[in-house]
């Protein structure tokens, strides 16, 4: 059993890590790239105080070699559930899990509204991730939505266990040979149809057995049940606890301003308050 | 008219100018040491994310680059008093004053409780400024409460005009030669007499015309009138906005825990709320 478990390797999980190591407890940092592609891509940020002018990559690199120093890495992973378990939290990816004590979110912005019908068919004809459920399709048709370049290695796996059309959405992501590719259309509406999935789009609709949904950004309700959130934020207080005992939130998708040094903070405040929380636990009922 | 006016040189009053300065806005950076004091004397840091392990005064250099390299300098001045003027606020220290559009205070944690009668008797006896009120009281004798080493220069320039006690609260603090010098004594209370002052002590009474409180850290609400605080700390909102229009707090003073990290980044947001506040002012009405 971990103490806690960081979902998100971009400014606000770095700091989180750095400072839950720093009050001794285990965890384990998951994150979708080894640098979030968001501060990977920043050509030049000037305002991350003791770093006059530099690159988004170079100053990725810098966190990482903090990391490094502590003897933390980033685990490749993407988390597609978190599960309350009563007094401790369950991760997964894929057929992958963690134990936790305590969670901290940093998964970034989630700017995005769901398809009419994706979240009321997620589990019963749409997935958020093929690692996880590609194996119930096996042999049948199925539809992939590649919102950005995390959905390419995605794509691949699924190509080799079904028949897959690929309705890309955005512009640069490479599908593999063979795969039928769709691009241009916009999608509408999920709907369930004879056992299987309708996607509706602008033009056509197309029709499989199951969809899978690609995106890099998960909305934090749907990856942690239950999680209070006001729009796509996470409603978090002072400490950056959430609404669930033991989850902390922090970095973009607690708000604007959508600036290195607030995740920063923000993530070392939300790493000591986990940290704090597994402290309390373990004198639980104690004092 | 300066857009906006930073009190505290520490990271969050570094990080708010950098990002002030970011949104192309005026301001002023005044601080009490070129370095906060606190930062100076951190032997090693290891928790800011970029930098692995760092001195205080290495990380104090590394932001202070920074802003050199943006051309902002840092004005060692102790800001008395901030007064609100309607839609702008006007900042003193001694004779000097400022006048800004809005203010972001990032004095940093000032936990002490005023000695009884202090908060009370300030402007009619008791002051916190020998620069600003030393004059009042030229030829006559005055107590001074030496706090830490930033009232030695306010001493030395008191000793200059008034028949001057000091009372010295803190080991290590020079007093100039020649000046009355109490050490090991402890303040009760003060109370007005023949319109003059006593400090009451758990030894001695000393009575004089006027008293000087000299502590580096003044108490927010003191400093600027009518703000709300809840004990010794600042009440923010998510935009680190006060109760007072145009008047933002961020860093050590707004709550634990009392990290650079989380310093920076409040800083950093308040900075920007104060810029965007500057700017929603000058459309005022025109929307």
């Amino acid at each position: 059993m971990l103490d806690v478990a960081i979902i998100g390797s971009g400014p606000a999980g770095v700091a989180a890590a750095i400072n839950v190591r720093q009050r001794n407890r285990s965890l384990v940092l998951l994150g979708a790239a080894e640098v979030s592609r968001k501060l990977e891509s920043a050509q030049e940020i000037a305002n991350y105080p003791g770093f006059p002018e530099i690159g988004g990559a170079a100053l990725g690199e810098a966190f990482h070699r903090h990391l490094d120093a502590l003897g933390i890495a980033v685990e490749r992973k993407y988390v597609d559930h978190v599960y309350p378990m009563g007094d401790f939290y369950a991760l997964t990816s894929g057929e992958e899990m963690w134990e936790a004590r305590s969670v901290v979110l940093a998964t970034g912005v989630t700017a995005f509204k769901p398809i009419e019908g994706e979240i009321e068919l997620l589990g019963r004809g749409v997935s958020y991730c093929a690692t996880c459920d590609g194996r119930l399709y096996k042999g049948r048709p199925v539809l992939a939505l590649a919102y950005d370049e995390d959905a390419e290695e995605e794509i691949r796996y699924l190509s080799e266990l079904s028949d897959v059309t690929c309705i890309v959405m955005k512009k640069g992501v490479r599908v593999p040979e063979g795969v039928k590719t769709v691009e241009g259309v916009k999608p509408r509406r999920f709907a369930q149809k004879d056992r299987g999935i309708v996607l509706e789009t602008d033009g056509e609709s197309y029709a499989a057995d199951g969809a899978f949904v690609l995106r890099s950004a998960m909305l934090p309700g749907v990856l942690v049940p239950g999680l209070e959130t006001e729009g796509a934020r996470v409603v978090v207080n002072r400490q950056f606890a959430t609404n669930l005992p033991g989850v902390f939130a922090a970095g973009d998708l607690t708000g604007a301003p959508y600036q290195i040094a607030k995740a920063v903070g923000e993530g070392a405040t939300a790493g000591l308050s986990a940290a704090a929380y597994v402290a309390a636990a373990e004198n639980g009922g104690k004092k």
